[in-house]
């Protein structure tokens, strides 16, 4: 389709040869395209990071706004181009990267609404910063490009029941340890009787720390001091740590399976050999019909 | 089995009907019955958790109360309405899940026996909270209704040998580093002569320390800071990131199992052989017909 | 050989009966020799370590004494049978467990000897108290219990060369990153000029770092505070979180192996059917002589 | 090659027999040469290490410095043999290896330079002392040595487009919840209304955060303190908790490949099909033979 004329043998249209460049990269012009954009994508992130810190905004501030500005008319041109040559419109707009693509520019329009600009609290202009960083999303389309993602997908998919109940079970010992560390270690008091904040003062905070811990990331901010506390959460570490077998044993062989050549119990009628692939269609030791 | 009558042809009793709904879940009443109960017991164990929340209590300390009451009561019906049409009703009391649904509701009724509500001090009722949270454990029925988890228990118990091997040496390690760890990181004193806590003051301390290190957790509350601690610790925290190796790739190989060739257990009956593939139609080592 | 008379069919001396009871365990007496030995090399495990706490010593120190020495000569008096009824009592001696059988009660004699008694410094009765935890070594008779083992010892040894490039691997990245993070974090100053400790103010403290960042323990008490120092810390995270993935994936893949039957690429002469298992003598397809 | 003739018949050189000792290992003489170089490397990085450590530098400065002398002396000489001996001398000086051999001596002699002398600065002699740690580069010959390290690299690159998918998921993950971290932790203020540094102060901190999180290091000097902070901590860490599956996955599966059926690339002359396996006498699509 990298020739100027459409299926119908008609001269492509305009639309017809945007369409082919935006959402296909299978043309070396498609090609450049996308690299091109990603490139744009990682530039436009780079400057939110860099953004979100002090110094350096108050050093390059401009700089930086006028390059959100770029990215932002950028990605809007690419946005309506999308939208005007794209065979279902609709499709495209409600689809997931349709809106990412929408969300990637809506932040810094807002930020000359009068509402959000109008009002210099820290707090609103950090959520609007927020909106704003969706724009990370479109990396997204890199995964695209790599057809390697789709074994991955279906590997993680396939085990998905196996995951779900190691997940269920993982949850469940997360609320029970948490809600025991709650009892054991939830009521410390200093020397005139009033209670001290432990880090498991309720069963959420408790939970919070259970996850930590059968994790293995152990922040240490919070952590027992009581002997039985620490007998406890010795037991839960040993087993968070056992734990990650089950489902790295389980996408394991999952992964293992699409790779092994499916063989059929075929038997040739000639040789009596068996072993054939499920593709075979003659013999592969007498050459005789299957 | 989901017609009004028995298994004799006659109509079912109310308690046949109810055995039905409440034990089995393959009709539809049953089905709705277990996605209920599950429902609830989950808001169950919300309501729990958010009641251990001081700021929570205060605010609505009475609804909690409420709604925890209507979960007691509901969950009582549920439990003598299961023993009422149970075929073995002793043996549903005493197996594991007859226990946990008992547990479930008595700590509920616990709260109100005048010898737990009378004495007002918090580290009693805290008990009392601990059994509540045991309701939990209900949801453990979910793995019920998952297959998949009887996949994942076999390769786990067919690898129950190697794990305890495992286990065994991670113990001792344990022990022996720990034990190490409070000789060398043990005694230490400050400029006067007295001795400082160093988290290293007993075996079981250091034991701790080193459960701690070697399943990486790392909370970083006990670290040692001689140069021969630090070094012994540095090696055991090799150790232990390596050792994460064996279990895995002992459950990986067992779950990769069932998905080689099958053998049968069929014996040759002339040379009483064994270990033919499935696929083998004479004795590979006498070749007589199978 | 559980009767009363030895292989020559003369009668037992009570040295070949000891030598069942104490070396072997496929007799009854044997066997409980051996459950009773593990019960004892346990409890004593648990008396040292509850003999390391301060609180516990002042408390029961006498009962603990008693009670190390009971075992102390229960232990002595096995030493000594099994030198006696040992048919090489020079190659037992000299045997790994025979060491550790001498060292298991060595300590506790050590205790009575005046050069040790005398001297009341804390620091060298540690030491003591040290060779006195080497009877933990003792429990390692378990493995021998477990056949399950040797299969875990050979995919490990098996793939010895792999896990070597890796742990050197590994060790040449620790002194890398270690000795880079000593540059870029190791010179600080205080506002006055002084030198702030960092925790990497030499290459093996830097690399103590490395090593607890790398295997994802994380304690604390070291962390890069520079941009730069935290790039590089991230970077290692990284890699040192997917390296892992090696010695797992090679041990896993090595303990896959063994397990998958052996096929040979010999035809059968007469039917031409490949896939033979190595053991075979006829073809499993028709019959005829491999 | 071993004898005193070249493959021409006439006597060796003496550079063709110094290059069989520097650059090759299958004689005798070469094996020794290049054990002693790894000692010595080994020694020089020890001497290196020990250097950085202030108390040390202090005692046995002259002696370090002695040592330092003569490693790099020794290194020279083995640099300029293996200019003079290899036979292209610019491939060598250009590899990779030769660039390491010249950066791992540079470094002493920039000592001696005025420029680097006269200057007294601490600051500055750190990166001399950077430089010389290279020297540690050598050490990468080691997996010359092993031909194993080969098997690992062809998995990890026949593995390379999934680690690659793996790798920038992970990394948007990283800059999404970095980002999100930042709008709920960033922003808080003490009594008197300032802001405190909270290690969520900006994006790339955040990110640092999350690196060291989602990695399960878990240093704790950041950690989230509001419960929304949390709770998004807690799920980001069961992600990376789980995460680790899916590349230990893919290269145990890579791993477990080479040892599965064996397929040719052999073409059928006849019908042009591929994908025979090794052991396939006809085209298994149309009889031909192969």
């Amino acid at each position: 389709m990298g020739n100027r004329f459409n299926q119908s043998g008609e001269p492509q249209s305009w639309r017809e040869r945007a369409y082919e460049v935006i959402f296909e990269a299978d043309t070396p012009a498609g090609k450049l395209f996308d690299v091109v954009l990603l490139i744009a994508i990682l530039l436009s992130v780079v400057v939110v990071m860099f953004e979100s810190v002090d110094s350096f905004r108050r050093k390059h501030g401009e700089l930086l706004l006028k390059a959100e500005w770029l990215f932002t008319i950028l990605f809007t041109i690419e946005y309506v181009m999308r939208i005007l040559c794209a065979r279902r419109p609709l499709r495209y707009i409600f689809s997931f990267y349709g809106i990412v693509d929408l969300l990637a520019i809506v932040p810094t329009y807002l930020t000359i609404v009068p509402v959000f600009t109008g009002v210099p609290s820290t707090q609103r202009l950090a959520v609007i910063r927020a909106l704003r960083l969706l724009r990370a999303f479109r990396i997204f389309k890199l995964a695209h490009m790599l057809s390697e993602a789709k074994a991955l997908k279906q590997a993680i998919w396939a085990a998905r029941a196996k995951i779900a109940v190691f997940l269920s079970t993982v949850l469940i010992a997360i609320v029970l340890v948490g809600s025991a560390m709650h009892l054991i270690e939830g009521d410390r008091t200093d020397e005139n009787g009033n209670s001290i904040a432990t880090g498991f003062d309720s069963i959420p905070e408790s939970m919070y720390w259970a996850v930590v811990t059968m994790t293995t990331v152990g922040y240490g901010d919070v952590s027992p001091t009581t002997a039985i506390g620490k007998t406890l959460a010795a037991c839960m570490m040993m087993l968070g740590y056992c734990m990650i077998i089950v489902p790295t044993g389980i996408v394991s062989a999952e992964l293992a399976q699409p790779t092994r050549k499916a063989i059929t119990t075929q038997v040739c009628p000639e040789c009596m050999a068996e072993g054939h692939d499920k593709d075979a269609i003659h013999c592969k030791f007498c050459g005789g019909k299957l």
